[in-house]
This record gives structure tokens, C-alpha cells and sequence, in this order.
């Protein structure tokens, strides 16, 4: 498919210790409408990121991505770490307060909850690790049962493999529902399209 | 998890126009077994290779891989050159040889195909790339419906996701059922467990 001028800018924040499935997985959706987004990976400093499955994936630094663009934020061991970097964390806000959406999968919400922006909105994130993620911000209205939640402009899922259900939502929602089944079909991914059907939550 | 000399090698083939989530899918499952493997990403003379979604991935020489481990060779456009590729073949050919289990996803079976060591098994492949991969090699028995297809050591998955079905599978026939369930669990992944019911075969 064609990569012009004319596509949005999808913009996939990487750190050490990033969960290889959280980014892969919304990765090869966007990847299925390439004529609207052209994917571009970052990270603080730019370089080298190593996942927490050992793969190695080359970044630009997070000043050089298109502010306009779509921001993706995957979760991870890493994340543990990070909340506490206020570089990070500032260079996350000025990229999410300008962004046209916001997405987080697992406890990448744990990221974005800490600049502040999630306060007073409704957002879930990884279900094993959902006391300690709705912990570090209990400003959030935080979902305990749902695949995946909206709330405006922020997407925010479950664990891992809730991000591929995440994005084919938010594809739906932009582009219709006939566009995100088609890119799920040449997936070969049943897509869980119900937000609401969370078969992982602990009540 | 801790990650010693007595874990097993499974090794990650990649190349230019790979299809990211038939290597991250299957690596997120290793990930969560990673007691038990541990994960390298190579390619035919390594550095970085750039996925089908324009990830840039740093890999090892696919000579400095542990030819004894697992063997995973996945899909995506840039199979369409690679099959042509004698060096590739060649040392694909090697490290399959003596691997202890090959797995290939979507059209990384057409990989394995010009290898010759699929010859007289059972196999399958990408739904919408089927014919192109089955007229590369006659002298496979491809399956047209099927998740994922077992014949001995060599497992073959269809387009894309079901590589995670496929590996999960993997998993519960080398440490039991339960295992794999875990790590489905742990990934929020609605776990696809039947290799012949395929949503996505054209009959």
C-alpha cells in the first residue's frame, strides 16, 4: 500500500522492558491500513531498546516523532522502572497532550496515568497487574472488567493480547467496522470485538 | 524467570519483510516459558533487518545460532524473494537439519518448503497466500484447512496469529496442557486449542 505525505503519523513509544506482544500485536493492525498510518518507533533517547523477550529494536528519540500523529503506549516489566522518570514521563505528556488519540495496552496505562492526563477518565489496563497499576494513580476511574475501554480520545486495554481487540476497536470506530474485520481477516485473528466480554478479569 | 546454560535455544529467523506478528506472537509465548528457552533473532548475516511494518530489529549471523535448539521461521512479503535466495536456503537448511523441533508461520512455510525437508509431510500455510506457497513446492501435502498442522518435529501454522495458537500448542504437547494455558493467561489470549477448526480456510 502506498506511504505518502498524506498518511498520519503512528507514533510507538519503546523502552527496555517492553512487552514484545503489547506493540507487535497493534503493530500488525496498523500495518493493514498503511494507506492512512505510516508506523514510526521511539524512545527517549533514540537507539537501541531491547524488549523484555530479548529482541532489540531500533528507535528514534521521542523529540523527532510527529506530535499530531496517533501514540501508542505498550506495557511491560520496564514500566516499573519508568513511572518514576520525570524526563520520560514530561517527554510522554508533551507527546500525549498533543496527540490526536491516545492508546495504552497492559500496563502501559501506568505510563500515561502518571502524566496526569487519565485523571477523572475511565481506562483499564493488565489484569494480573491491575492493583498495582490503579495504585500508582487513584485519580483514574480505573475499569477492573473490560477488554478494552474508550474514553474520548483514550483507548486503553487489558494485558497483551487485548491491545490486537483494542486496535481493531479503534479502527472500527474510525473507519468502520467493515475495515477492521477485513484487517483482522487477513490476520487470520478472531477478533474479540466486544469491550465489554473480558474473560480475564478477577472479580 | 532465571535464564541459564541449561535452557534450550530457540532460535528466531528473521529477514527484510518479515511479518512482525508471526515472530512476536510465538516469541510472547517463549517469553512467558522462559525458564525453559531463551530467545535469540537472527538473520542471514546479521544487524538490522526492517519488518513488513517498517520495525527495524537487530539481529545475530544465522551462523552464530545454537543448531541444536528450536527453530522458528516466519512469514511476510519479503518470503516472496527469499525463496530464491540459495545462501539463505542453504543455511536455513542447516539449522533445520539439526534442530530439534522447525516451526514455521504463514508463508515461512514456503521457506522451509524450498529447503526439501517438507517433502512428503503434512503442512499448512497463510489462507490467502496458499496457492503461491503450495505451487512452490508440489511435492509437500499441503492442508488447506487446518490452524495449524504437526507432522513429527516440524509444526506449520496458518496466516499471522495462528502462529500463537500454533506455539501454545507446541507447548502443551512438549509440558502439558496446563503450561500452555498459563501462558495464555498471563497474555490475556483467548487460546484457539483446536489445530482443525480454521475460520479462515477457503474451500
Amino acid at each position: 500500500m502506498p506511504r505518502d505525505a498524506n498518511t498520519t503519523a503512528f507514533n510507538v513509544i519503546l523502552f527496555d522492558g517492553f512487552e514484545s506482544l503489547d506493540v507487535f500485536g497493534p503493530v500488525e493492525v496498523i500495518g493493514q491500513v498503511s494507506d492512512i498510518y505510516r508506523l514510526g518507533f521511539y524512545s527517549l533517547h533514540g537507539g537501541i531498546v531491547t524488549s523484555a523477550q530479548d529482541a532489540r529494536v531500533d528507535t528514534y528519540p521521542m523529540t523527532d516523532a510527529d506530535p499530531d500523529g496517533v501514540l501508542l503506549v505498550p506495557g511491560g516489566p520496564g514500566t516499573r522502572l519508568l513511572i518514576d522518570d520525570a524526563t520520560f514521563i514530561n517527554q510522554l505528556l508533551g507527546l500525549a497532550k498533543q496527540a490526536s488519540f491516545v492508546l495504552t495496552v497492559c500496563t502501559g496505562a501506568a505510563l500515561l496515568a502518571r502524566t496526569g492526563l487519565l485523571d477523572d477518565h475511565r481506562a483499564t489496563t493488565n489484569k494480573l497487574a491491575f492493583d498495582w497499576v490503579a495504585s500508582t494513580r487513584p485519580q483514574v476511574d480505573w475499569i477492573r472488567q473490560a477488554r478494552w475501554v474508550r474514553d474520548d480520545i483514550i483507548y486503553t486495554s487489558s494485558g497483551v493480547s487485548a491491545g490486537i481487540d483494542m486496535v481493531l476497536g479503534f479502527i472500527a470506530s474510525q473507519y468502520g467496522t467493515a475495515t477492521a474485520q477485513q484487517a483482522a481477516y487477513h490476520m487470520e485473528y478472531v477478533w474479540n470485538t466486544n469491550p465489554y466480554q473480558d474473560p480475564f478479569a478477577l472479580t
